[in-house]
């Protein structure tokens, strides 16, 4: 059916600080794609755009940043992707909104990607699109690009002070757009003071590093971290750039010191340099950057040095899904194993282990297929609930614990993947096949999408229809099990994760990473 | 509303003549990504895949071919684009059908996409998703990556017998997707015997050279050439390679006639070379490739040469769009301006021609506003109607002629640019929000979409609603006109366009080439 396109010379055009901006509008859905936030220098803190006259069209998503990997096009049915074009100058952000009255104050729903620090985009994934959890949640939508890898998170600070904080340029995007949004976002629609972060995978990890980051205090009110906890993440970016620097100085022939060269090369001469060096180095336990560095910008892990006095006031709702790296192939004829035959899988993958698990998995999961253990995180599951039980501990401001656990109509029933519940999370499972499940998928869509909305909108999960979901209490975690049929169960997992986690920590690395 | 995903291990699964594949299905509509039609070493003619044991996957597009230029996201709200990863290993084609049964022997259309010769991919415009078309029009569509640029079209053959059809190795790429569509598609519920190409601006010249490919006789037996024929388009590919070759092993410091090197040498470091001097031998008009060049494989430009008697006998629909390459901004506040300020406009930009350019282009458009005067396209409009001309004067198979000519709902009413009929063409202004206006679109949609359908099945486009639309016959083209009001018009516009071709081919170019 046809909708309503608006998009003349006067409509809409939306005042921000710096000029006026065109979009469009798609029955009443006010759309604006790749709008610049910020400039920056290769390795310099980020500026404010330059003013204009007239009328700019923001009608055409920006740049993305350049990664250092190449992909490989797979595993699309499961995350299909949007590649877009890329150059360092990469600052640029997108809003939908319903409305563009500045006083119409609408909550505020800031999407951070996932890809670690080191790749991915505000469009990455189809799943990302803003429209409809605008137009279905009466929310402003904002997603965003910044620098990554080593245009965003490289030290270069021995190197001179002109390079003082280069290690987290790529976070001090992330705060320029959060400043971008304060101030600009009334004009269209939103609310500057009820802005909540929400993103996942590296995503996540932003979120909590920027509630860690002193000058992005107040630019936020509330987080949504999804499979953003990853035990040793960041080690890598520990210490300083040193001995990095001087590697890839020598693998281009430059001078040493002589960092300067390294603002004018091109970034797939720098990138290739850093990628021959950088195993090395990081086979040393030495800093290799790539993620952000603790110091004055950036105060550190909370899970590590603690949780800001800020921090601690912020309401956080939190997750991870069953199977987060189970990309591979399902388990073949699942539902036809007998049950010695999949004793045996089990034993085989966790030997002397799997009785125990077995137990543990089918108290967490009575209603579950026992080969998901097969498929089982807790990488992110045993850290994330190490997030919960210390932010909760301070009990200043709530925390929400959540698990995704739908089994997808793949295969033979596959265990949720890393990513799988952002078609749910956007409300855009019409636009990711495999999430359908007739009768079933509609309605868990809006019990996710509606937790999500309602928390943005006041900080408490509460409202969809959903059974009550308290935030956690100290040494009671409340977890909603997002699945067919939805139920908090309280500290749930605790054994299992953690026998789980010392087993599967020993184990080869089984999946396959996407991101 | 939930739609029903199958994915087992055993379903959708088809026997193709190299090995099993596994697709997947969304209610009904079986889709296949990424199948590999053929492998190809650089330069050289494509050989038949490997054959395999077991099931593969057949769900993630696969590679494009790498392209010379960078693109420049711009332009997204009258073309929105879907860019992808890419390799030269790039001979991937996609299947969208609604059986799978091999006695169906539903109609086959296969898309091939515009960007010249030399860029483009089978999935580069969001409006090329083959879902839509192959669901409501109950036909199986097939899109297809091939070699581009001198990937695909750089004579070498001076060089060496081994480099006997370098020039022509994209077209050979096209040649050995017919030939698997020939031998495979029965199996994807297929006629193989009742193929239609499609195609857009470089999309449309691949029909017509594949016209003219006697190796592609009896692959295909009927083409839609959208926007396909361009004035002097295919002069840089008159000659041979001797010069341009010789001049990239010069810039890249190789031997004199040692071309083999450019083998091995990474696509980047060829195309660099390639564009640094291909600029001064196209000034000598002498030849610089990416595009096919005529030699027993391809017969030549049929307007030149004379169509093949093969050619002579495929029914063909062929049209351009009014405004073509108006890519620009719209004319500010067209439906404000008085009668003086219009022709004083097209005074300025047609001159002493302006009157009499007026007086035509009202008798051929009576409802269109003056100002659509200065948008007109004659650029490919003067040729394609050379081309049909030539064409119905053999007599031998139907030839019909269309103009799409509907204004677009943007700035203050915008005059169709190259690529806009394709949401129409491919049942998607759903996806492409420009396209819509409610009351109006869908039903052009339906008229359009209808055509291109009933072409398909049976070489003739009548039976949508739409008023009856004879084949062109020598002296009469009988020009379908889709817009608001669909009708067709006899000679409508010869006068109009040859006086128009006239002036416009001396003007400055204005238009803005996104492809």
């Amino acid at each position: 059916m046809s909708r309503k396109f608006v998009c003349t010379p006067t409509e809409p055009v939306v005042q921000t600080k710096a000029g006026k901006l065109r979009g469009y509008a798609v029955d009443g859905t006010y759309t604006f794609h790749g709008i610049k936030y910020a400039d920056a220098k290769r390795f310099q803190m980020p500026t404010e755009v330059e003013p204009w006259d007239g009328v700019k069209d923001a009608m055409s998503y920006g740049y993305i940043c350049p990664i250092l990997a190449d992909p490989v096009p797979m595993g699309e049915v499961m995350v299909p992707h949007r590649y877009w074009l890329s150059h360092e100058n990469c600052q640029y952000l997108n809003v939908w909104t319903q409305s563009i009255d500045s006083s119409s104050k609408k909550p505020v729903m800031v999407w951070l990607h996932g890809g670690g620090f080191t790749a991915g985009s505000s469009i990455e994934q189809v799943a990302y699109d803003g429209e409809n959890m605008s137009k279905y949640g009466d929310v402003v939508v904002v997603s965003l690009n910044h620098r990554l890898n080593i245009l965003g998170y490289l030290d270069l600070s021995p190197f001179g002070e002109q390079f003082k904080n280069s290690a987290n340029a790529g976070n001090a995007d992330l705060v320029a757009a959060l400043k971008w949004i304060h101030e600009n976002i009334a004009n269209f629609g939103g609310d500057p003071e009820n802005v909540t972060l929400f993103g996942q995978s590296g995503g996540g990890m932003k979120i909590w590093s920027l509630m860690q980051t002193p000058s992005a205090d107040g630019l936020f009110q509330k987080g949504i971290i999804e499979s953003g906890v990853l035990s040793g993440f960041l080690n890598g970016a520990k210490g300083n750039g040193t001995l990095i620097v001087s590697a890839m100085l020598e693998e281009l022939g430059f001078e040493k010191n002589d960092a300067e060269k390294l603002v004018t090369v091109p970034y797939a001469v720098l990138a290739e340099a850093y990628k021959k060096v950088a195993p090395s180095i990081a086979k040393q336990g030495a800093y290799i950057g790539c993620a952000p560095m603790q110091n004055d910008f950036y105060l550190g892990d909370p899970c590590e040095v603690g949780f800001t006095e800020h921090a601690k006031t912020i309401p956080v709702m939190i997750g991870t899904v069953l199977g987060e790296f189970a990309f591979g192939p399902g388990i073949p004829n699942k539902h036809q194993l007998s049950q010695s035959e999949t004793e045996a899988m089990i034993v085989k993958k966790y030997g002397d282990n799997a009785d125990q698990l077995m137990q543990l998995f089918q108290e967490a999961y009575p209603e579950k297929h026992l080969t998901d253990l097969l498929d089982l995180d807790s990488l992110f599951r045993a850290p994330t609930k190490d997030f919960i039980a210390k932010k909760a501990a301070y009990n200043q401001a709530p925390t929400y614990s959540y698990l995704f656990a739908f089994e997808f109509p793949y295969d033979d029933g596959k265990a949720a993947w890393h990513c799988s519940e952002l078609p749910f999370v956007f409300h855009n499972t019409e636009k990711v096949p495999i999430c359908n499940v007739p009768g079933i998928s509609d309605r868990l869509e809006e019990q996710i999408f509606g937790a999500w909305i309602h928390f943005a909108k006041s900080g408490n999960p509460n409202g969809a229809e959903l059974p009550e979901w308290p935030a956690c209490q100290p040494r009671d975690e409340a977890t909603m099990v997002f699945d067919r049929t939805c139920a908090v169960k309280h500290n749930f997992d605790n054994e299992l994760i953690d026998l789980h986690h010392k087993v599967a920590s020993k184990l080869p690395f089984e999946g396959t990473v996407l991101y």
